[in-house]
């Protein structure tokens, strides 16, 4: 028997509770953009992002602390909110030295439940910060749960995409016996040349691009390393370790 | 807008909730070996398939009815049955004019989901039967749900493949928004070439070949058209239609 961790690949929240999370790294998935913009705002100097599962949370918590309240639902700004869920809005100019508390739909719910799950360690993962988290999990050497956010609990194929590329560069350091994480890999193989030219091809870009004309967004949300910190969670925060 | 029906992929008994099998026919995959069984079985001239939940009510029906009670737990022929899961078991000799009251993990418990989610129509594919599923699809022209079985709720690549062999042969009848779609096709498009050669690959083929010896049953389940009827669920049983 090999002792080398294992790696498995959840592709949806409601796939989360069939893995053992309580002796893994698990890093929670939400390509489009929850986790790209958290990578964003921690790269650009903000203190901390906060991850709250409401609106009204996010407005009490920003009233109460100072912070940036932030968030959207259905793709629009939240209302309420100032501010939304684009990586691009995150500058270093605005929230260097400030705190983020975001609100997004599906991201937040999964980081939840892999807290209600008792996961041992929480990451978030995105493109922009591919290389921190690959780096991470090769150093820690534990099991790790790659958690796909998805969208309302349906597979998608951008993050499936993202925990094909860690699985590619992390593999010979793990066990895996995991169909999901043997397809994510051939899909992101399949396509790791020209990842914005398959964009068109997710169902997920034609509510972003065609609905919202968010094509930047998609652009930063699939471009490795742009924003390469690790955002690690610890007592309700997440900060660049 | 596109009139055409739709047709969604269900990775998993545990997402088959999340669409709509009121108006749609459900396409019951569970391809080692469930469902392969039971195309093999009526190709043979089985009078019909009876799937239950349960040994002891495999047993019960067929002391009550006189048909053959079979199947397996974890891989081996369950305690107080004389009949297992192979679909070479089920010779025209051995099971033609018979009723074979079958009892499997995950494709019999997928059906019943789907039963119990109104389901508007239920039949079961594997590719022994790849051409009856996929002409019966095309000239209903009603919204199509493929539901894989998995195991134990994990996705699978073999149900998957299966899957994205329909899609690849129907996807021009229908308006397909739905990336596990998009998925399934993409990685059966790769491998459709020498699907026994990719078989070492799948999880699930560790557990029937290496330990229970079963390639005869991996090739058959993997060989399209060899036992093409189209097994439709009525009334507690699935006959050839």
């Amino acid at each position: 028997m090999s002792n080398k961790p294992t790696l498995h690949t959840s592709l949806s929240p409601a796939l989360l509770h069939l893995y053992d999370l309580s002796s893994s790294v698990v890093v929670i998935i939400d390509v489009f953009r929850a986790t790209s913009t958290i990578a964003s705002a921690l790269y650009n100097g903000a203190k901390c992002v906060i991850p709250v599962d409401s609106v009204p949370k996010a407005i009490e918590i920003s009233k109460n602390i100072g912070g940036i309240a932030a968030g959207e639902r259905d793709g629009l700004i939240a209302e309420g909110l100032q501010h939304g869920n684009s990586p691009l809005e995150y500058t270093r100019d605005f929230i260097e030295g400030k705190t983020l508390i975001l609100t997004t739909t599906n991201g937040t719910r999964l980081l939840h439940m892999a807290l209600d799950n008792n996961a041992d360690t929480i990451v978030s993962g995105s493109f922009p910060n591919l290389s921190s988290v690959c780096d991470f999990l090769l150093q820690e050497k534990k099991n790790v749960v790659l958690g796909c956010a998805g969208w309302k609990d349906r597979f998608n194929l951008e993050d499936t995409l993202f925990a094909g590329a860690v699985i590619q560069r992390v593999k010979k350091q793990f066990t895996i016996h995991c169909d999901s994480s043997l397809m994510a890999e051939t899909i992101y193989d399949k396509y790791k040349k020209d990842l914005i030219g398959f964009a068109p091809g997710l169902t997920h870009y034609h509510r972003l691009v065609e609905r919202f004309g968010l094509i930047e967004d998609i652009k930063f949300c699939l471009t490795p390393d742009v924003a390469d910190v690790l955002p690690a969670y610890s007592e309700g925060k997440l900060i660049a370790k």
